[in-house]
């Protein structure tokens, strides 16, 4: 039986973590919210599962996927759930953690890079808040993105079992959500990533390779791609990256 | 083997989730930064460790875990390593998983709940980002506080299994985890949660239930607990609970 995304349709949001890996590893799956709502798709497939009081496991927010029975929520977790599925997880416990513990910080860093043009309140709109998220972007290009790179880089570096991945010798679940983030800074930030990029050689590579998976590749410049838009977590204000 | 904590010696802050596992469960376990500078302690001990350039798998930042050769980090991916070993995680996957899903959320709330007093920047003192952050709580504690509390309320009534715990019929890490995120809230916003919890008698009972379990509840009393303080995740500034 196919998979079953749930996601917010005009975004590639958090979900999008979850679509990378299902397509590269050509997965069957239905991202039901694209669907019309005539056949049970739109926003309204989410809301409606979320208000519904008959789940006993609901998730707090999208994405959610469901397989067969099982619903399983927060990305980083459905990430946990299908990496072995799909052959993007190491076989082993010890790896296996080390993946999810990449793929914990990486959700931390998205939190983040929302949070720079919503520093206030995710209800809010960008304008209500725009002087503060001047000020918080500012501190993030500064400090955080910097920070964070150098880790990359380190693990990239470091990694003992194979050059060009962050962990064992074989692509995982979160290189391909490296991959995405850069993706998104390079969106939102163009100016501030030109020269974090230059000084991260190891992550811009992964960032080159991971694009030429031919799963991934025939998805990027598939119509299933939504663009990067200023309704997602990853917006391009210029001021903010200024 | 004794497992090894890696947390700033000062504050209960994330760290926090984790020792409520391991003296819920009497578990063997050295808080390393407590003790002594001159016995490999202090916030040097954890300074150090970030910074060495010989560690395969870097935390990007404390708590981190030690056990043996093991080195794990996030707090998340730390309760999802100790669980099982410490009887605080079901044995089934699907269940191990939605356990998991819970400590996530309680991640994001945490991480939220941190950005009240700091929706500037980490690096900033709070008094430099006052009015963003009286602004950021209006919010929080308006829409976040009681959409979240709903949330837990929901899936404490769900729970087919067991009254009074939030899966399967045992009391898991994430049970703990409520329970503190509950105490923080507690010191943070006092006035704030007063109104809520009556709102929330699920949420209340368990906060209780779980104080009264007797690895905790002589934790508690003991020096080992740290006093929540204006250093930490959860601050009682009354200009943000007003």
């Amino acid at each position: 039986m196919a998979y079953e995304l749930y996601y917010w349709p005009g975004i590639q949001g958090r979900g999008e973590f979850v679509r990378l890996a299902l397509e590269d590893a050509g997965a069957d799956y239905e991202d039901i919210a694209r669907k019309p709502e005539s056949e049970g798709g739109g926003a309204a497939a989410i809301m409606d599962f979320l208000e519904r009081t008959d789940i006993i496991r609901p998730s707090f927010a999208a994405p959610f996927l469901k397989d067969g029975n099982i619903l399983i929520g927060q990305t980083a977790n459905i990430l946990l759930y299908l990496g072995p599925r799909l052959g993007l997880a190491p076989a082993d416990e010890v790896k296996r953690l080390w993946v999810h513990q990449i793929q914990l910080t990486i959700a931390d860093f998205v939190g983040e890079a929302h949070d720079t043009h919503h520093p206030i309140s995710g209800e809010l709109y960008y304008e209500e808040q725009k002087t503060e998220a001047r000020r918080r972007s500012g501190n993030f290009r500064k400090e955080r993105i910097p920070k964070y790179f150098a880790w990359f880089e380190h693990i990239l570096a470091r990694n003992p079992e194979g050059p060009g991945v962050l962990a064992g010798n074989t692509v995982t679940y979160a290189d391909l959500s490296l991959f995405q983030l850069v993706e998104g800074l390079n969106y939102a930030f163009p100016r501030r990533m030109s020269q974090v990029l230059a000084g991260a050689p190891r992550v811009a590579f992964l960032h080159h390779a991971v694009a030429q998976r031919p799963g991934l590749r025939a998805y990027l410049e598939s119509p299933r791609r939504i663009p990067f838009n200023e309704q997602g977590i990853f917006r391009h204000y210029p001021e903010l990256d200024e």
